[in-house]
Parts: C-alpha cells; sequence; structure tokens
C-alpha cells in the first residue's frame, strides 16, 4: 500500500459525479453537532450551528480531523441553519447572528479545510420546522433559497439536502438545490419502514431521482446495519421503477435495534446517554464492507461518528481504493499498533480474529440491552409540534411531563 | 448562579495548594491519549505524545476544550514522554523528535491555553519501561530528571507523578520533583486491592505524603466508583498514620465493575471495543458529588473523559463553586436545554429526574454485561515485559498468541 | 368467582368440537417430554416416553398436576412413541418394552387421570426419523397406523398430529387420523417463516384443514410470543382461502426472539442450558390474553410449560370462563398470597400492577440476552439427518465436533 | 462405574455421622416448597406444607424424585410447620388442620419413601413468626418443642434445625432437639454478611457447634456460590475457634449476585419471576466441585432445586463415590445422551467442553442482569414483622405499597 495519502493526492478535485459515476468510493464525513456538544460548543436541543461564527477554530479543527481520517466531504456546518431554526423556541440565534452570517462562515471554513487535501466542499439543507407547522410549499421553498444563496454565493462544490422525515418536503429542498446547477445529494432520515407520512423506503428514493437529486441514500436517525436495510429497499425501489442514482449513506454511531420508525430520538436514551450504544470501529469496518458490497458509494457517518470512525471506514476500503487515509499513520489496522505495547496480553490483541469476533461487554449489569421506544406517533401538524418563537413555558413543560408518564405507564 | 466564568476569573491564578487549602475544589483535566486517539493523533499501542510537535493545533484545541469545560489544570501533554518509552518497541519518536522537543512543546502548549483562562500547568510524569525492565533506582530518577529539567525551565506551575503500578517507582518519582522545590501530586493507577507488588492502597498514599507528595491519589485504570473506593482506603490509611495530604483523583470514563488488579488493561476490551463502557454525563454528576463528601477536592479525569464529562463536574459541583464554566453557555443543566428541542417527547426529558433514573440500554443484545479479565498476573520483573528497541517479532507475537489461547481456555 | 372448580364439574364431558364450536377456552396440558427429563424419566436425546410403562406413578402424577393447573385435554404420553424412533441410534425401547406397550400403557394413565375430572384424553402422533430419511408415504403411514391402532382400541377422545416440521408429513399424519372417524386437530413446530420445505405457514394451515384436521395450530420450537405471530399467519391464511378450522397454539415455555426457523433446538442453549429463558407466569398471562383475543380457543403448552404456567393460563381466562382451576386453590391471582408473607417488602408485591411491569434480571452478568442460532440448514435428505439403529459412533461424533466448530467460526 | 444404584445399596442406612466421619459424601434433597409451588401444591406467601395431609401422593412423588436422583436424606417436609405459622396473617391450616397432623403426615411419606432406597429421614424445624415478634426463649422453645415431639413418636433419623437468620434462635432450637438424643444439624439462611443481628458468619457457625450442632452450614437464601463464600468464612471460624463440626450447604437454585444480607427474598423477583435466575445443571457441577474440594461432606439444595439438580451432585461427585444414582439411567453425564438426538448439530452437543463453557443466553432483551434488591433493612422487632392471626388488612397493604414507592424512588 503505497504512503497514507499518495493517491488520495493524486485523484484530487474531480467532482462527485465523476468519482461516482468512475466507481471510486467517497468517504463522507462524520457528525458535527454531536462531537461539537461533547467538545462544548453546540448545544443539545436545538442542536444549531452558530459555532461556526462563535467559535470557529473549533469548528476547523473537526474538519480537519474528518479530512485526515480519510473524508472525502466537507459538509459546510449548516445543519439546521435555516431562519426559522435559528429562531425557534427561544433560540437566539437569529436574533443576533443572523443565519446568513451563520451559513457563510461555515462555507468559509469548509473550504479552507478542503483546501488542506482532497476534499470538496457540499452545501447543506435540512428540514424545517416550518414544514412540521404545515407551512405552504412556497414559504417553506423559501427558507431553502436563502440558505441556497449564501452556497452560490460561496462556489460549494455540490449540494445535499439531508435528514428529511418526509420525502414530500425533501423533494421541495431538492427541486430548489437543483436551480444552483450543482450536483444534489438528497438523504432521508427515515428507516425501513419508510417516511412519516407512509411513503414506503423505495417510492421516497424514487421521487427523490425523479425530482432531480443525483444521489440518494439515507442519514441519521438509525444506525448502520438498520440504514443498509433502508438502502436495501431504495435500491430495489429505483431498480423496479428504472430509474437510476448513486446510492449514498451516513448512519448515526449508535446501535439502534429498537428503534421504531422515528429512529433514535424516540429511545429513551437520546441525546444524553446513549454512551452505551456508541458503535466500535470494528462495527464501522463490517459496515463499510456490507455498504460496498451493496453498490454504495457514497459512504459516510452522521451523528457520533467521530474522526476514528471515518478512518475506519478509509482502512476497510484502502484495498479497493489503493491508499490508507493521513490518520492511519497514528492506527495500526485491525489492532496491529498494540504490538507496540507494554504489556504482552495487550500485546496479543494485535490481530484482526481477536477484534473481529470480541463482543464487547457493556460494564452495566443494570442496564438492558433494548429499549422501549417513546412512540408518541405525532408527526408533521400535530400541535406540539409547531414552530414557537418564544422559549417553551414551564406550563407546556409539567403538559410534556404530563404526557411522557402517561404514556409510560400504558406501555409497561 | 453568575454569568459563566465570572467567579472563576476573580479566583484566577492563584497555586494549587492556595486552593486546596482554602477548600476549593479544583478541576482537572480529562484524558488526553484516548481523545487524540480518536481524532486521528495518538497511536493506540505506543500511546506516546508526539502530536505536542507534529500537530500542535490538534493538541492545543483538546487543551482550550476542557479549560472551556471547567478543567483548572492543563496537565502537559507529556504522558509517556520519557526518553526510555518514545523509543520502545520500535516507536520512532525518541529518534526523529527528541524527548526534550516533545516536553518543550508540550509546556509552551499547555501555558498558552493556560493563559486564555483560570488554569495552572502541571508537569507530569509517569511509569516507565525501565522499571519495569527492573532498572536501578539511579536509572529510573536519571529518566524523570531529564523531564523536570524542562518542567522547570519552562516553569510549570506544579508536577505531577502519575500512572504509577509500583509504589516503590512512584516513590522515586515524587523524590525526584519535589528538588523542583514546587508542589508536588501523585496518583497510582491502582484500584482497592492495592499495587501490583501487594502494597495496599492506604500504604501507598502513606508512603507518596512521607516522600513529599503534597496531593495524594489515583488516577486511570478504574472507573469512578472503583476509584472512589480506592480513595477512602487512601484516605483511611492516611488518618490511620497521622499524615497529611490533599486528596485527588483522575479515573477513567469506562465502566469496570468486572476489572482485576490491573484494570482496564485487562478486560478483553481494551483498548478499542471499550464504547460500550463509557459514562454518561449523568454517572458523572454522581461520581462528582460522592467524590466531593468524601473530602476529595482535586477532581478530574483520565483516559476516556471527554470535555463534556469535564463538564458533568463543574456543573455537579457549582452550587459549591458558585460559578458555571464557559462551556455551560452550550449546555442545559440537567437536560433543561431540550425545552427547545422540536419533538415534544424529547421536551418532555428536559429534567433532572429523567436523567438520574434512567439505565440506558446499549443496543447490544448479543454482548454480556460483564467481561472475564485477562489475568495474567505478571509484572515488574516478567520477561515478556522487558523493554526493547526494535519492533515486537513475528515470532514473539505468535507466542504471545498461543498464551492467550491457552489462559483463555483456562478461564472457560 | 364460583370455588375453583365447580364450574369445571358442570361442563364435563363434552367433546372438544362441541367445546370450541361453542365459542369455550380449552385449555392443553404442558410439555411432558422436558418435565419428566427434569424430574429424572425421560432421556434427553431421544426423548421417548418408555416412562409410561417403567415409571407409570410419574406419569400419572404429571397429568394430575397439569388436571389440577386447569388442563382439559390429557395428551397420551406416546410423543416419539413410533416404533422407528424407539429404536433409533441405539435407544433400547423398541426392543425391550415395544412400541405398543408404550402406546397403551400411556392412553391407559390419560384415562385414568381424565376421569380425575373435566378433561378429554388425546391420542397423539408426531414427525418421524422416517419422514426424514426420505422414506415413501406408504412407510410413513404405516407408522401412524401402528400408533392409530391402538388409539383406536383404548378410544380416546381425539387425535392430534403434532410436531411437524413439514406440512407433507402433517399432510400424511392428518390423513391416517382420520380414518378413526374422530375430531382431529393438527400443529406443527414451525415459526412464521413457515416449514423447512419453504411453505408458508398460512399455507401450511390451508393444507392441514383441507386435508381433514379440524383444528390447527403450532406446537413447540418458538416461545408463546413468536407463536402468536405465526398463528396470526395461519388465520389469515385460511381466511384467505375461505377454510375453517378451529385455532390451537401450544407454545414451549423458553423465550425464544433470536430462534432462526428451525426453532429453539437451533440455540446453542438447547437443551440443557434453557434455564434462564424459561417464562414467568406474568408472561403466561400476556401471552393467554392475547391468544384469547386473536381468536384462539385451544390455549395450552409444550416443552417447558410446568404445571404452574397452564395454571396461569386458566388465571387469566378466568373471567371469561367464569371458574377457577382447583390449583388455584394454591395461588392468589396475580401475587395476591403474599399478604400472607412475613416479610413486609414482600407483602408489598401482593398487586398486578408490581409484577406485570416487571422486568426480570437474570443474575448472570456474564450472558448476553440473544444467541446466534446453529444454522446447519440441513433438513429431510440430508445425510446427518438419516436414521440409523445402532448407536452414533465416535467417529461420527467426532465429524459433527469438527462442523460445529467449523461454523462458529464462520458466524462469529 | 458400577450399575447405578448398587454401590448405594451396599452402603445403605448407616447414620448421618457415621457416614460424615468415614468422609463420604452425603447427598442431600432439594427444595420442597418452591417446587410444590409450581406443582400447584403449596401457596406462596405463606408457604406451608399442608400437602403432606391434603396431597400425600403429591410430596411422595417429589421424594421420590430426590431419592432416584442420588439423594441421601428426605427431610420431612416440616418446613414452616410450627403452630404459629400454620395459623398466621389468615392462614387457616392451624385451625383446619393442626400442625401435629401436618408433621406427622410428613414423617411417615418421608419414612416411606427413605424404605426405598439408600435414604435417612431427617425431622427439620425452621425460624419461627415468634421470634420476629419478640417472644421470649421459652414461648420460641415450646414451638420447637411441640414439633420435636412428633420427630421422636416417629422416630426420624437425625434432626435438621434450617433456615435460621439469627443465631440466637437458631442456638434455642439445636438446644431443644439436643434433647431427643439424635445427631442434630443446623444450617442459616445468611450469607457472608453474617447474620441479621450482625453475628459473623464464621461466630454464628462456632456459636452453632457449641450449643451441640453435629452439623453446620447454611441452606437457602443465596445461590451456590455465594453460600460457598459463606462456608468459608465459617470454616475459618470453627477452625479459629478450635471447634469441630461437619459441614453442610443447601443453596438455592437461583442466582443471587446482587443480593444483599437478606437474600433472594430481597430481589424484586422474589418469589414469582426468578425463572432467568434458575441455575443450570451444569453450573450445579462446578458448585458441588468447589463445595467437596472445600472440605462439605453434606451437599443438597434448597429453593429452586429440582431433582436433575441434585443429580448433577451425584453425577460430579460419582468418581468420588464410586457409583452414579438410579437418575442417571435417564441422563447422560455431560450431555452424551445427545448422541441419540435426531438432529445433527444436538448431537455435536454431546460433550463436557460444550456444556462446561457455554454462557447461556436470557431470550430476555429488555432485562438487566443484576436488579437492585429491596433494602428495608428491618429485622426482629419490627412493628411490621409482628405476627398477626387476621388476614393482612387492604389498609396495612395500602401502608406497604407507599412505602415500596418512597424506598424504589429514593434508591433510583
Amino acid at each position: 500500500m503505497p504512503p497514507a495519502g499518495e493517491g488520495a493526492k493524486k485523484a484530487a478535485k474531480r467532482g462527485i459525479l465523476e468519482r461516482l459515476e468512475a466507481g471510486e468510493v467517497v468517504i463522507g464525513d462524520g457528525g458535527f453537532v454531536f462531537a461539537l456538544e461533547k467538545r462544548g460548543y453546540v448545544k443539545a436541543g436545538p442542536w444549531t450551528p452558530e459555532a461556526a461564527v462563535e467559535h470557529p477554530e473549533a469548528v476547523r479543527q473537526l474538519h480537519r480531523e474528518f479530512l485526515r481520517a480519510g473524508a472525502n466531504v466537507m459538509q459546510t456546518f449548516t445543519f439546521y441553519a435555516s431562519d426559522d431554526k435559528l429562531e425557534n423556541r427561544g433560540n437566539y440565534v437569529g436574533e443576533k447572528i443572523s443565519g446568513q452570517k451563520v451559513n457563510e462562515a461555515a462555507c468559509d471554513i469548509a473550504r479552507d479545510v478542503a483546501n488542506e487535501g482532497d476534499a470538496l466542499v457540499a452545501g447543506g439543507v435540512s428540514q424545517t420546522p416550518s414544514y412540521l407547522s404545515c407551512k405552504s410549499e412556497k414559504e417553506v421553498k423559501t427558507i431553502f433559497h436563502k440558505q441556497l444563496e449564501v452556497f452560490v454565493k460561496k462556489n460549494v462544490d455540490f449540494m445535499i439536502a439531508e435528514y428529511f422525515e418526509h420525502v414530500e418536503e425533501a423533494v421541495w429542498a431538492v427541486q430548489v438545490l437543483k436551480e444552483s446547477g450543482k450536483p444534489v445529494a438528497s438523504t432521508m432520515c427515515i428507516g425501513p419502514d419508510g417516511d412519516l407520512n407512509g411513503v414506503p423506503a423505495g417510492e421516497c428514493a424514487v421521487q427523490l431521482a425523479k425530482a432531480g437529486a443525483d444521489i440518494v441514500g439515507v442519514n441519521c436517525h438509525f444506525d448502520p446495519f438498520v440504514c443498509l436495510k433502508t438502502l436495501k429497499l431504495m435500491k430495489e425501489g429505483l431498480e423496479a421503477a428504472g430509474v437510476k442514482a448513486h446510492l449514498m449513506i451516513q448512519p448515526i454511531a449508535y446501535l439502534t435495534p429498537d428503534c421504531g420508525h422515528q429512529g433514535f430520538i424516540d429511545l429513551p436514551e437520546f441525546p444524553f446517554a446513549l454512551e452505551p450504544r456508541v458503535v466500535t470501529r470494528w462495527d464501522i469496518h463490517k459496515y463499510a464492507r456490507e455498504a460496498y458490497n451493496m453498490g454504495i458509494r457514497y459512504i459516510g457517518g452522521c451523528c457520533g461518528f467521530e474522526p476514528y470512525h471515518i478512518r475506519a471506514i478509509a482502512e476497510e476500503l484502502a484495498p479497493e481504493r489503493g491508499f490508507l487515509p493521513e490518520g492511519s499513520e497514528k492506527h495500526g489496522s485491525w489492532g496491529a499498533g498494540l504490538d507496540m505495547h507494554t504489556k504482552p496480553w495487550v500485546r496479543a490483541r494485535a490481530r484482526k480474529e481477536y477484534w473481529q469476533n470480541l463482543k464487547p461487554s457493556t460494564g452495566r449489569p443494570y442496564s438492558a440491552s433494548l429499549s422501549v421506544p417513546d412512540a408518541w406517533g405525532v408527526t408533521r401538524g400535530d400541535a406540539d409540534l409547531m414552530q414557537q418563537k418564544e422559549a417553551t413555558t414551564e406550563q407546556q413543560l409539567k403538559n410534556l411531563f404530563q404526557k411522557q408518564k402517561q404514556k409510560s405507564e400504558t406501555t409497561a
């Protein structure tokens, strides 16, 4: 294998479609909001990306780590950077910083780091509170247009419409992004059960491709292995409809065999007690291999994916790609670096068979394997989902606590 | 509660002993080698800190995150930066970079970031391959002296001799560091069973204090709750001997109820499949409270502690300290920030009772709660523990794989 | 509710179809081979019922316990009492005792105990080694005829063809049993995936009903909740085909969420380490209620069902039936009898909410929740499935151990 | 190995002390109240043995099964057959049947079955509600005297004072039983933490031996491995005090690593959801071997021990004893009988290595490994422990439910 990064440099800066059409593997980056929440720069709850303005060095460093891990795409840190989200439920960002400023700062950082290696910049939009509040197509599209203006001005390399629970809104997003003339990828945060309006996964893929998405797939909400099932349905749907699109997958790094159709936000552990569910690098090796074998070529991660998870994708697929990522200079494949460990019994773990077969214990004897997910079963149009500018009131919270108590008693 | 950081600034830059003698809480930082391994800058196996020279921006960013999370101490990233370690088993650092350069770079970064807030710089030394290889007291002390020279030149605020499995070597380290005239803290990576030569925990504490350590305790190898048990024994030992010392605790962020006396390196999951054992922020709240109640005032973390874990210490003890860390501007205490979440059932989790009582599921139905630890039972003097400059050979590895197989068959 | 047993006596001795057509609940008995294995009278491996001859008092006592628990059917203890099974792989029964003698003794015991209460006697046949060895329809039917002769001579009340993995063989059994002119029930030991030749569950039900079975359903191999899923498919299949049959369910008392399509014999724990999977009486309450709600009226159990499990069916459905079983004189519904316990905290458990919501811990921190089942994927016609009169040889066993090792390495 | 039972018959009917002094293994029987509760003849809550009068055939059958499994002792089914218990909290037995009648019937059945093989009859007494209610020594001893009268009249072979939580009461029982002139064994239901008044386990053993017990040890409340720990302490206590006594162990068949000092009655699963904790026969092999190695020669079981568990003791110690129990004619040691199984992958399990190393899964992914035990911390003298003749009232129950709720909230 050539020295890390050598192969990568040769291939630099070809477009996303050029790569995919050549059958190359494109490695996505990992999840920014979760990683930066743990680092202290993003607030769980609103999950908005004002850190691009407030702490650019922290955002830049995370981009660099993903680049070093092997990512070929720097997604602008613009998740939930729509104006209606930045001012939702007491969030100050819309007022103090402005959505435009956040989007611009995110583009600049992504471009700076992308220039340090073989990565493209992708401008990203995601689902809006406006849609959940039943605003019109025109109103929702206006939201997307605002972000698109920045992406065009900053000349990102391609677009991603990601994290949509309803294909209707995702199609609107794709239609807006297509106006840029740039390639468009679109991923939904759905599982094998389909979107929240009941549209099957295969049909979602077809609608997105027909709306103009060059690349379709899923991101977020489900673990790698559940997402692979959804991708299988999407692939079959596209084939049945005779519609072509590249496939893309960016799952979360938390195991979710027990999720309902709204994914990990339904798990009682979301978002502050997901630790025992974090996937290991070896889980990622398995995921990357299966994704590759299914014909998926855009393979990345979402919430919970740390740089070492992305590196594991790059290491698993190194034989196909012909090179290792830079970050592998600090990582022996399949634990090989342990041959330098002081303790002999740890050196004895320096091999693939050991890690591949290990079923890791949890250290939590009072915890179960699976949870009963919350399943309030509400979506677009439900009163509790309406956006509001003012902070959630005490009374609103009390009402929710009450509902929570009732539902858990019914389930038990 | 005053705005984050206000109280902190007023108390800035008083010495470590001044603070502890006033009964203040001193918050330590988290674990550098594990965090930077996940970010792609440290190699698991040698675990050496050459990133201070190779990627200073990554080290600086991690320091900043711990500072922002509330840490009052920036430990120089000099773990395993002794010359004998930097050239052990094929490690190139000693040769290409030199131990001196690594130690100096680490001191500079730590000081830069410490100056950005209310933090002190601590120069750290740790156990040496030389001791395990039965080198003489003089030879081992020479190793420590080399690092000490840098710390004195760079004028760190105090010294930490940490991560010792044998109190004999720890005492040697303390004796060397005391020569600087600066305050000395010393922590051992032992559990309630005592050191690897069989010296009880209480007796270890007494020996360290008698050797001149102003602060004694434990770091690494065991989870917060096991470490609290060890601290209890140390405290009782000191009281029984009528010896005074401040208490310090820096556990790992992995649950280890099943560890033997060598700690988490004995667990089959070490170091690449520990994910399911990661503690939540709520586990840390419990830990910080219990540590405080036991009279421990230097409270931090080690391997696995990410910035949000350190922030949880600062948030739990905010009532006692009178202020919140800067990082809490992006974190509602006990999940309060979730009142801004889009989904109503997640908003319903915005309260202490919810998170305090949750027993998080693992998502791993094929995994058990506990592991049978490796227990090779070898320590100082064992042939397999001897340091060697050249890389571990294929044949050496094969012999170890063989031993591993035999031992696991015996245990089962 | 009338005193235990009063209601039962009034309804005594009406035929099985008369009861089912009136919409009454018919409670089956539990599993004889597993219960008697634990009591020391049946050998795991051959699982043959010679105890009917060798230790009739033990068989009689178990019948009595099921009767007392509320069972309305005494199945003759003739499971695997076909001549080809009684002499398979070194089994001595065929030679020393004869199949006829075993079948007759079993009929006599069942009738004796049935006469002590409101129970019918059902003569039972089950799948044969001959079928697995690809013997002809005629040969297999001859086996069934031999057992049928005894049942007719002993004048049992109705017939059950149970524990069939292939609907083809089950249909042959039904055809033979129908010759008696008595009602015939037929259950297969299949899960939602259908029979081992790939015939879907719904189609199996239809074929059985068309062959003349008055009652169809499943027994053995899967837990109550998996069996309910299979029954749902059978019910839907019958409805779609416009074919009428009563529904019957007799699951095992071991939880099997992780089973493949051959059921619990594929689990690594079968048959000697299934203990942690045993269902509680409260699991049975849930099962009985769901079975009733689905329209199933013949509700019983199979392997692992002890008398207290059968009693739990009778207690859950007591409101519908109007009476409690005799055995309830020693059982307070939903734990009510605990109000007589000496310890106050146990008295506090004397209520439905407590037991209904409890998720019982296992006391096994080194065990996982789920197993990876053996999945050799062989069935009828495979060389290893051929019947042989002589005992399995050492060499045959060694070959199997070898296969086992290879398969587990592939799976891992 | 000689045919099952041959060796046993030769050794028949020598006294308990004669056997133990010769170093022979004496195998106890299993738990009657739990086994008969599952069979429908004992009511959980009062746990009284009126079945000896009401359903003698069921009691006789269970005795026979234990005999067949290898038990050398038939304990009279007189647990909780003291007059004060038979009329406690609404129990009708004292009034309708009388304690004397129950005790006499139990003696007769035990003798009948003992005569069928090589077993002795032991008359058993256990702790009294009177002691918990702070009755005087004289009053409590009167209770024991009443049972003793029956045992003397029926001429049992030796006496067992078992299931005592307080050594004070156990000593009283031993003193009464010694008046008979027969050998006396005494076991307490305590764990390594000692008795409920805080007397250490070792000291308990010494007091019992000094009071005249020829055999001392533990029964009930804890699993085999916890009981072995207690026995170790007892053995050390006896040795330290220079007091001689034979050792005896009769643990429960439920794994209880998470028990507090009151044992399994504190577990939330007691008594109706203990199923997932049931030990396998292979756990028993391990237990029997360790007990033997520790020098214990009276090895049996208590609650949860079914005949096959007792047989596992006899099979594990067959090499030392020179013979297998009768019940082994239906059991191949270490799974050997599986070589007659139809399915090849089950035949592949016919070997010791397979079963010895298996960690059985639970099939319960929503359940944890360990429970937080109830720990009300009340004992003798507490108002809620006072005996009362009338049934527990609704209001009393409500008060207890309230306490339960409060305690569980405090623990969480």
